[in-house]
C-alpha cells in the first residue's frame, strides 16, 4: 500500500457501502499525503458503478482529522490543479460534493480548520455528543478559512452563527454544533456507529440513478459557486504571507502543536493569549 | 358539491379566516381530484378580498395527506398548465407561495412525498409532537422529489439535513422536524389546535395590504426560481419511466400500499428491503 | 457631549474592544438622534485602526432598544443619504454589516421593529433567556418591516419561521429566538455578560486583517443585496401613507405607546384587538 492508502484506509463493507478511515498517527494531521489519499479515493469512487455511499470515519477517537500541517508538508495542493481544473484543495471538496456517491462524516474528537471544511463538504455530518471539538480556528492564528468554510457555514447555520464560529475561533461541542446546524445530529457515542451504519446501509439499498438525481437537484440550490471558493483560497494564500500569521503559527508550534497530545487537544483555548509571551 | 370540493372541504371560520380540510378516506391520497380541489380553492382565495389566512387541516389524524396516488389516478397535473403557465403540480404550489393570503399547515399524521412538498409550499408549518410522520421517501422508491421538496428543503434546513431527509427517505417525527427547521414548531397534540387558531385569528385581524407587502418582500429572498422547480418536475417525469422505479412502485403496491392501513402508516420503514423478495 | 452621544454612550474597555450603550430614557425609542449616534459611532469605528469589536448593550434592562418613534421624530433618516449613498436608515445597517469591526448585540428586554432590524444587522446576537422580547410587529400596525428585517430573517431562520415572525407580529422570547436562529444563543441573564465579554475580548486579541478578511468572505455569501434593502424601504415609506396604518398607529399612541411603561412592555399582545374600540 502507498503511504496515502495507509493514511486513508478503505473498508469495503458491501459493494455499495464503503468506509474510509483516517489513520495517520498520532493526530491525523492533514498534509499532502492525506489529500492524495482523498484524491485516490475520489478516483475509485468515480470508477465504481456499484458504490452508493462512503462513511468517513477515524481510527483515532480523539482526532477525527485534526488540521492543516503547519510545518510545511502540504505540498502543492493549493497550486496544482485536480481533475475539475480547480486547485487540489478546492477540487477535492468540490468533487466530493458533486459526486453521485453519498458521503457521510461520522465524527468523534477534534475536527478543526481544513478538517472542518472537509466535513462541511460531506453530504451529511453526525457527531458524538461526548467528545466532538469542531471549529474554524484560523482567525485566531492570523488567517481565515480558505477551503470553503466561510462559504458553506452561512448556508448551514446562518450569518450570525457562521461569524461566531469563524471570528470566535473556538471549538464547538456536538450539542452546540447540532443546535446550530453545523452537524446534522449529535448522538451519544454509544449510538453513533449504529445510527450511521443503519443510514448508510439504507442508502446503499437504493438505486444509484435516484440518489444521483436527488443529490444533483439539492446541489443546484445549495452549493457555493466555484469562483467564491477560489477567491477564498487565493485570499488564504495571501494571508499565509502575513507576518502576524507567521508569528502566531510559530508561537503555536513552539507551544506544542503537532507534538504534544494535550496541547493538540486544546490549542484553540489558548488562541487569545498566543502572543502574550512574545 | 363536486368530488373535489368534498375532498377539500372549506370551512369559513370568519370572512378573513378559512379552514381547508383534507377529507378523502381512507388515506387522503393525493390524486388529480385533490389537486383540482386545491386549484378551486386557489381561485376562491384569489377572488375574495376579505380573506387573510387559510389553515390546512385534515379530517384524518393518522393521514394528514399521504402521498401521490401510485395507481395512476394523477390525471394530467404534470402536463396541463395552470393559470401561472406552469404545470398544474408546480402551479398549485407556486401560486400558494405567492398568494397575498397566508397559508398555514396544521399537521397530524403521515405527510410524505408530494404531501411534504405541499406543506413546504405553505407559508408556515406546525406539527403535533405525538404522531407526525413527515418525509420525502421518493429516493427509496427509485424516484426523487419532483414537486419542490429538493428546492425548498435546503433553504429551510441546510444542505446536510436536506440530503439526510431526501437520500435517507425516512420519516421525521415532529420533534426532529422542528429541530431541523422542517416545520416551524412541534406542539403537544392537545395544544396544536389552540396555538394555530390563535395565530390564524391574529393574522386575520391585520390589514390585507400589510400582509401582502410583507409576504412579497420575504418571498423575494426565499422562494426558489420557477426554472429550478420546472427542472425538478421534468427530471421526476423521466424518473417515472425508469424500470427500477416501476419495480419498486409495484413492490410497494403488492405489499399493501393504498390498501392496508398498517402498511400505509409505516411503509418508509421497509424501503431498504423492498426488492429483497423479488 | 451631544444629545446623540448621550443616547449612545461609548465605553472604551480596551483600544480593541468598545461597548456602546443605548441610554435614552425612558424606553430607548429609536429616533433621529439615535440614528445620529449610530452614524457618529460608525465614523469613529472607521477611523480607529486599533478597534476589533463593539458590543451593543443597553442601560435599560427592560428596553434594549424599543422601536421607531411613532410621534414623528425620525427626521430625514429615510430620505437623506449616508456615506454609502444609501438612505441613512439603510446606510447605518449596511455599513455595520460591512465594517471590518465586529458587532455583537447583547440583548435584554424589548427589541421590536427597527430595533430587531438593528440587531439583525449586527454580526452576532446573544439574548437573555429571562426577559428577551424580540419581534417584527410592523404588520400588526398596518405596515411591514422596512429596515432589512424581511431580507435578513429568511436567511437566518428560513422562510417559514420568517413569515411566522413577520406576519404573526408577536414577541419571541430568548429560548424560541435561539431555537429559530433569530439569535445565536440565549443564555441565563446571570451568564450573559460574562459570555459576551469573554467572546469580545477573545476577538479583540486577534489580528485586524484576519478578522476583516474572514468577515468579508462570509458577507459575500450571506448579505442581502442593496437593491432589495432599498426596495423594502421604499415600500415601507408608501405603507406609512396608508390610512389603515395611520389609524393603527394613532390607536397605539392613544392606548399608551411611548407613554405608559406597562403598555410599552406588552403592546404587541393587543395588536389583534387594536381597531375594536374604534
Amino acid at each position: 500500500m502507498t503511504d496515502s492508502a495507509l493514511r486513508l484506509r478503505v473498508i469495503v463493507e458491501t459493494p455499495a457501502y464503503w468506509r474510509a478511515v483516517f489513520d495517520s498517527p498520532p493526530f491525523n494531521i492533514v498534509d499532502a499525503a492525506m489529500f492524495q489519499g482523498l484524491q485516490d479515493l475520489l478516483a475509485r469512487m468515480d470508477a465504481d458503478p456499484s458504490l452508493r455511499v462512503v462513511v468517513f470515519d477515524s481510527a483515532n477517537p480523539e482526532f477525527y482529522l485534526s488540521h492543516f500541517d503547519l510545518t510545511g508538508k502540504i505540498g502543492n495542493i493549493m497550486t496544482a490543479v485536480g481533475p475539475s481544473g480547480l486547485p487540489i484543495l478546492v477540487d477535492t471538496f468540490v468533487r466530493l460534493t458533486k459526486s453521485p456517491v453519498v458521503s457521510i462524516a461520522k465524527i468523534r474528537g477534534c475536527v478543526r480548520g481544513v478538517s472542518s471544511e472537509f466535513v462541511l463538504a460531506c453530504d451529511m455530518r453526525f457527531a458524538a455528543l461526548e467528545n466532538t471539538r469542531l471549529g474554524q480556528p484560523e482567525v485566531g492564528v492570523g488567517l481565515h478559512p480558505g477551503g470553503g468554510g466561510a462559504e458553506r457555514l452561512p448556508r448551514l447555520v446562518g450569518r450570525g452563527r457562521a461569524l461566531e464560529i469563524v471570528l470566535g475561533a473556538s471549538d464547538f461541542d456536538g450539542d452546540t454544533a447540532a443546535r446550530y446546524g453545523y452537524v446534522n445530529r449529535a448522538l451519544p457515542d454509544a449510538e453513533l456507529d449504529g445510527f450511521v451504519d443503519v443510514l448508510a446501509r439504507r442508502i446503499a439499498s437504493f438505486d444509484r440513478r435516484a440518489i444521483a438525481a436527488a443529490k444533483s437537484l439539492v446541489n443546484q440550490v445549495s452549493l457555493p459557486p466555484a469562483d467564491q471558493l477560489l477567491e477564498a483560497l487565493t485570499s488564504f494564500q495571501t494571508a499565509l504571507t502575513w507576518p502576524e500569521a507567521q508569528q502566531r503559527v510559530q508561537a503555536l508550534l513552539k507551544r506544542g502543536l503537532q507534538r504534544d497530545v494535550d496541547f493538540e487537544n486544546r490549542w484553540p483555548t489558548v488562541l487569545d493569549t498566543l502572543l502574550e509571551t512574545r
